[in-house]
């Protein structure tokens, strides 16, 4: 069994970081399937998902973290060729990765506590995401 | 067809590095699913499912590499407020990724011969650990 | 429903970029799956497997990235034991993982336009390499 949904999001700024585990918790209880996985996946090269505690401290930790070691560089290859200003957002996303996949036991996708599913946005200017959502198993 | 099963182990450090390639070959076998992938994740947001060659050097290159680019810092903002000390673990784990997909092919998990399914620990205590092998195909 | 391929490809150096999309836009469509996602896998733990634009100047830049943040030492672990002069690789692939999961809706990969399904040789020498890609869905 599949089921797939979308979500838009709208993105003011870099670092900008989404909970998406109502989306995901709501998703895989509207597909009905009790025991399988939910893939999460963002549509674009500069944004990423994944899991960590969604808290105010973390939230800018994250990013703080990828700015730090992936920094906005004049000397990237592709800004030389281009100018876009958004190199490190491409190697920032790559590196984080685009999608995360979470078993669903009992009708609910297993997830810690403090374990949240998170978008974050690594574009240098707002962007509007598109997320899909796609459920498998029975 | 799905299948799902548990595993638990308990982790005594910061770095401890375990090889899930027997439990991840037991379960594809028992699942009896020929072709298809099997998903592996850890249930929390401080430690790590990941592939690399399980091998004493790596054991320890691999954690130690994680604390050089993400050392522990009191300038975390979930340190400033929380004063747990693992912000990086959560960071480490967020940057490594809590799962991964190996396809099976042949009823085998289709890995290279030097390349095991690790969980890395990367909390600051002994921790129990649940992770969820999810098998689907047919 | 499962369909499932294998592809070689041929590297010739340490940094090597290839652009997988095609293949897997191919793969997708001969499976005829319409909605699902499709498992992209490098098997062995020296390559990696992920999504970026395909572009000359990022070509260079997320190789140069990792060499950066990995760069080849003796004091690895791996290193002082084996000496094989590729335990940078190994981390490198870690970090970058070896898989990616891409959702089908209508019958292809939903990619964003300047996003590449991609695969990066980060071993020292060149390699042959297996990519094994599974479709499911219906």
């Amino acid at each position: 069994m599949v089921f797939q949904e979308e979500l838009t999001i709208s993105t003011s700024r870099h670092g900008e970081m989404n909970d998406l585990t109502e989306s995901v918790i709501r998703i895989v209880e509207q597909s009905g399937i009790q025991t399988g996985h939910v893939h999460i996946f963002n549509i674009g090269s500069t944004a990423a998902v994944g899991t960590i505690e969604f808290e105010p401290g973390l939230r800018e930790d994250l990013p703080a973290l990828l700015d730090r070691l992936i920094p906005p560089s004049p000397q990237f290859g592709q800004e030389m060729a281009w100018h876009y200003g958004n190199c490190h957002s491409q190697l920032q996303a790559t590196l984080l990765g685009p999608s995360l996949t979470v078993p669903i036991r009992k009708g609910r996708p297993a997830l810690g506590t403090w374990q949240q599913v998170i978008h974050l946005e690594c574009d240098t200017r707002p962007r509007e995401r598109t997320i899909i959502f796609t459920v498998m198993g029975q």
